[in-house]
């Protein structure tokens, strides 16, 4: 069903205060499904809200929890989550780290004992909104091999790049923003719970290690790392970069993100700020030496383009919600509010 | 033919001071290229010398020339490579990034007006060393097209990534070390040098855009990305945090590595230093934890640890070079020296 972007929003809120998610943690995870709505990412938008709620309510998200933070060394920022909704606690910690990239040139955010962080871009994209380059890294459950190997071991660990282009169209950011995985883990979550009976050739591999394209037995199985063994190390430099850095659980040993019992996932994320005018005080203009280079080229477009024309249109001309996800939520919602 | 470590050295060493390089980068760049002959990597190598001469003595590479090293943050360190080698430069700012990443908690280096910098993963490696996690970038000349467009505008625009790793066999890094192409160009270009007629399939395609496995054909059309469309996106990525931060020139701005005439290719490298044990004091710990579980699949390991093997084994036994490469490096040292 269609749905404006306010009562879109409604239903996000009412449906996490329904579960005792407390006010602010309940605006702040909308907003960030919402903007995946938005960006035309359903398998990060509004399909997260079940399991999200799920977990509030079985104490596998620790939702009241407050982030703590500390400051371990000048250029740094330490989040320790724990356990609670992943975006608060990034918010709370960009907000720091921000200001330390402007004073040092560099700073890095470390957020450990973490939960599901959406569209990582979206950071990524935030950071470059305040004139620094972002890169932004997560692990998640574990979904990939070690090229080689044959246990799921690394997540499918996506990777952001975020840069401000003021001579860009709309002056929007360049955002690159992609799991290690041929294709998200999300989009096979997505296909199981509307049903479809197949995915893309070359996406996963069965439990047993041979291709599928059968959603249920994808999500069984491992999926495949774009770019092969190269990917596959990169999976891992994401998996140190996140997990291992921040002294969270790496992805053998965190939980679903789908499930509502168990120990909490426990992932991290990381985020690198750098101020470019810092090092190259004519960086605007560099880069649109650059900018111009690749749009002079016919069907070539910059990383991250779509997603913000698509944002745009959707936030004023409303969002289409799947009948069965929207009565699932407002089920959910009405369930302790009545 | 075959020589010993120490002869190798001395044969490259020659060879620069022959064309005019002062003994200090003589002896910088020819170490730099012996870790790559002693890692088994030829395209990286002493193959590079009689190119690097070349430049040397038409002033194409400025040889002589001083890097100029400022600091204008407090975490950031940036050389200005003045058009000399890539090694020295990097070199001597990491030697000031290596202790701000302890005092910071992260550090940045931007090497600009560079050039050639070899084995991109030695750099991580010798951050690793220095108990840091590294994160290298490189543009190189233009080789590959924007994902949808048709112009070489990125380079193969290396990428790697060093953790020290304590309980790693013998104590060694992990090192994850990448071209954005699905092959290195250099191994393109030693193909067109050792005269073979053929390439693997699906590396590269011509100047038309069509696929070809002759190693002429390649070096004047690009390369294919790995990962395709995300590949792309990470070259771009790359392209930004090397050339456009540190103000060098672009991928499609840069003269060949390959000619000796034209002006001098300008390109640029960054170095990301992150203290792990400021983030994660217990971090040795919680790596131990990923490290077992990977060496503990049959067939996977961790990435460097071949090189490292290899690398032992060739210093103790001498290294193999091509006959008329020898000739020709040989007849370079004698031309001035005569």
């Amino acid at each position: 069903m269609k749905l404006s972007f306010s009562d879109m929003r409604k239903l996000g809120v009412s449906a996490f205060l329904a579960a005792g998610v407390p006010e602010d943690a309940a605006a702040c995870v909308t907003n960030a499904l919402l903007l995946a709505e938005l960006d035309g990412m359903p398998s990060h938008g509004f399909s997260r809200i079940p399991f999200y709620t799920d977990q509030a309510r079985s104490g596998k998200v620790n939702a009241g929890a407050r982030p703590e933070i500390t400051q371990p060394a000048p250029a740094l920022i330490v989040v320790d989550a724990r356990n609670g909704y992943a975006f608060p606690a990034i918010e709370a910690g960009l907000r720091l780290a921000v200001p330390l990239a402007g004073q040092y040139g560099i700073a890095l955010l470390a957020v450990r004992r973490s939960h599901h962080c959406g569209v990582l871009g979206h950071y990524a994209e935030s950071i470059a909104r305040n004139n620094l380059i972002g890169l932004a890294f997560s692990n998640t459950p574990s979904a990939m091999a070690p090229w080689g190997g044959n246990k799921p071991s690394f997540g499918t660990n996506p990777l952001a790049f975020g840069c401000p282009c003021a001579h860009c169209p709309d002056g929007q950011p360049i955002v690159v923003d992609m799991s290690l995985s041929k294709a998200a883990r999300g989009k096979i979550m997505n296909a199981v719970q509307k049903g479809e009976s197949s995915i893309p050739e070359g996406w996963a591999l069965d439990a047993g290690g041979m291709p599928t394209t059968d959603p249920v037995q994808a999500l069984r199985g491992t999926m495949v790392p774009m770019g092969d063994a190269k990917g596959a190390a990169l999976a891992l430099m994401v998996e140190i970069l996140s997990a291992t850095l921040t002294g969270s659980n790496h992805a053998f040993e965190a939980s679903s993100f789908f499930e509502a019992e168990g120990p909490a996932p426990g992932i991290g994320q990381s985020f690198i700020l750098i101020s470019p005018t810092r090092v190259n005080p004519d960086f605007p203009h560099t880069l649109e030496r650059l900018t111009q280079h690749i749009c002079g080229q016919p069907g070539a477009r910059l990383p991250g383009a779509r997603r913000f024309a698509l944002r745009e249109k959707r936030r004023e001309e409303g969002l289409e919600l799947p009948d069965a996800l929207y009565e699932k939520i407002a089920a959910s919602a009405r369930r302790e509010n009545a």
